[in-house]
């Protein structure tokens, strides 16, 4: 069915935030089978918001519409609907009760402006709000479905996962099979060169740019769920084909998840000693829950003395090449072995810009270093990301990790 | 004057990226004294694209259009245009040797289908874009202006700030003074109450939760810029009686960035160790150009050996007050003091959770120690951010810069 959505707020039109609800919202309907057709904003005054209500129930089936149910005198969304539907708005004793009782559990009293949130439309039936105060309402008008949502992106996930999902999924034209190839190391344009040819048995491919890494998305909608199933599988083979290892994963799992399974599974442990990544490898490490259980630390060296002093580099070395350089990165990663519990070791040296760059070593430049216990030499890439400084260091952070999980596979 | 904003694209319908040109713009034109009175996404169909225009010309003076002026054919907003207003697309001639000349520079040949962005509305002028081919287009139709942009966000803003900028200026009906005061340390609610008596001499204030940090943004509307300017002043002024130390900068500038100036002019060097924020504080540190002035290290310590081997901490300190506790935050800070050549030290152990929580030390407990040369004692800060994993690391970094912050003014 077509779906249309309404975000509310003169904070959305006053560009003192991004609304991120619509894409999330248009995601999920275009995942059940609807297609969205229309999205507006429009601030908090009477008139827009009744006319977004008119127009949108011509153009689509399906009206989602998040904002306006809070307790202050700004939340007029469904005042605004009572008038424009001509519906009343009836006090129900049950939320009311709910509401109380969640300002209980936590010390306060309820204030007289929450009592507001108490009110269905006549015919409209609640969307329970698990995580905040204002339910969501779903209510019938000119042949067209509105839910009502909270704008808090929490509340609107719980309510349209628990509550509008099902109900999409009842009411799809049709089903959809989808499946997320998650890739890293060449750039899109290079990605879809390089599938170009690929047999995509009916499903639709889109990119999705997440930098760095890029996201294939599968998507077949058809009738039967186990046909269309086996079409985005076989798809998703055919891409394999053609790009090899370059698909790190299938699904959700990110690459520092994925690698850190890795290293768990094997049983070993990592070090790490990053200069100009100054941390965010480690950082991207550690955003993994349990990673304490194959990550044993870092060293950040940013100084020449640091990489001396805590990693035993040779100050010869770096005197003779450069702190930039592939001796030091290789040295940098036979440090972290010597100097932790680490079985593998990555190491980072470069320069992530804007200044600080050479002729020789462009801002951009970076060394990367693997090495492992037991072996005498250390892997050591070299690479020109010639991006902003936070883009760097993510490249160059990803581009680490990358060379590991190769090395584990 | 009333603007309405409008982004074409099936991509943003279909949820894969979320449009962040809408609120970008909507804050230009805010602070260039106009109003967005409705924001629209729409699919890249002829129908829906034209209707938008209708529709928008009937509720703003001002259209801004982005999205949908690329070389594929599925990018038809001029053509859609052209046949709405009923007005000719005209080749440019100048237009199209300046693109030619753009691929001859990367040593490419320019494509049949780039020639379609060479053309022009009648009557409408051009935009130049400096970062990549298709121009912006300026045309008036039905007592409205209408602004043609690409979609690709830095082509964009460009054309925006070189070309509509400089024409809104001369257009508002009204001046405007902004001035942004960056918070740190108490919640939203908790600034929102101190402040409630303050004066703000006629300016509004609107609240941008950019976590943790929270921005305070004063604007005053008016005639008279010279006077607004006054009023923006003085308000600020008043805030910052209420808030004393809590507001840590005004304007553009993040604490990291803060912080880092008051070393540099104090030429002071910072070292850093890191259990459970796992390499985030050093990476906000170093995401600073120029870090490397005042920056020396981190130990990324996140298994108990680590913290022994690489930080000195007693061993028997671990053992008997656990890694997360005031006594091992202190023994870190200082053994970053004994292990390198920094000044100041800030360490920082705890529980990121979403796991490895007790009952004395929940999810979300962190201790935070500051050191500095030359004094025998650390001090030490416990603090409780029950929240995600990122959230978490975020919210204990800059709460320990902001603990070095307040001992350097």
């Amino acid at each position: 069915m077509k779906v249309a959505i309404i975000t509310t707020g003169d904070e959305i039109l006053q560009g003192i935030i991004t609304d991120t609800n619509s894409a999330w919202l248009s995601e999920k309907c275009n995942s059940l089978g609807h297609r969205v057709v229309w999205q507006f904003s429009v601030s908090d005054e009477v008139n827009d918001i009744a006319q977004s209500f008119r127009f949108a129930a011509q153009k689509a089936d399906i009206v989602l519409i998040s904002g306006g149910l809070g307790p202050t005198s700004d939340d007029i969304t469904l005042q605004v609907a009572a008038s424009c539907f001509e519906k009343e708005l009836i006090k129900d004793e049950a939320i009311l009760k709910k509401i109380r009782e969640r300002f209980e559990l936590r010390g306060l009293s309820m204030t007289e402006s929450n009592e507001k949130q108490a009110y269905l439309l006549e015919g409209s039936c609640e969307l329970p709000n698990e995580v905040g105060t204002a339910p969501g309402v779903q209510v019938e008008w000119e042949n067209t479905t509105f839910f009502f949502l909270p704008g808090v992106p929490n509340e609107l996930y719980q309510i349209f996962t628990d509550s509008i999902k099902p109900w999409l999924e009842n009411n799809a034209d049709e089903c959809v099979a989808e499946k997320i190839l998650r890739c890293f190391g060449l750039p899109e344009a290079e990605v879809d060169t390089k599938i170009k040819a690929a047999d995509l048995c009916g499903a639709k491919l889109s990119f999705r740019a997440k930098y760095p890494e890029v996201l294939l998305k599968l998507v077949a909608r058809g009738s039967d769920r186990k046909t269309l199933a086996q079409h985005v599988s076989q798809a998703a083979q055919n891409l394999q084909v053609c790009l090899g290892d370059v698909i790190y994963n299938e699904g959700e799992e990110e690459l520092f998840a994925k690698v850190g399974a890795l290293l768990q599974e094997k049983n070993l442990k990592l070090g790490v000693a990053e200069s100009c990544t100054g941390g965010y490898l480690a950082s991207c490490i550690t955003d993994v829950s349990g990673a304490s259980r194959y990550f044993d630390r870092a060293f950040i060296t940013y100084s020449n003395e640091a990489k001396t002093e805590s990693l035993a580099v040779d100050p010869s070395i770096i005197e003779k090449y450069g702190a930039v350089s592939e001796q030091v990165a290789s040295a940098m990663a036979k440090g972290v072995l010597q100097k932790s519990n680490a079985d593998f070791a990555l190491a980072l040296t470069g320069v992530a810009g804007p200044t600080g760059g050479t002729k020789s070593k462009p801002v951009g430049t970076v060394f990367i270093a693997l090495a492992s216990k037991g072996s005498d030499e250390a892997q050591v890439e070299h690479f020109i990301f010639s991006r902003s400084r936070t883009a760097f260091k993510q490249a160059a952070s990803w581009t680490a990790m990358n060379m590991l999980r190769k090395s584990l596979t």
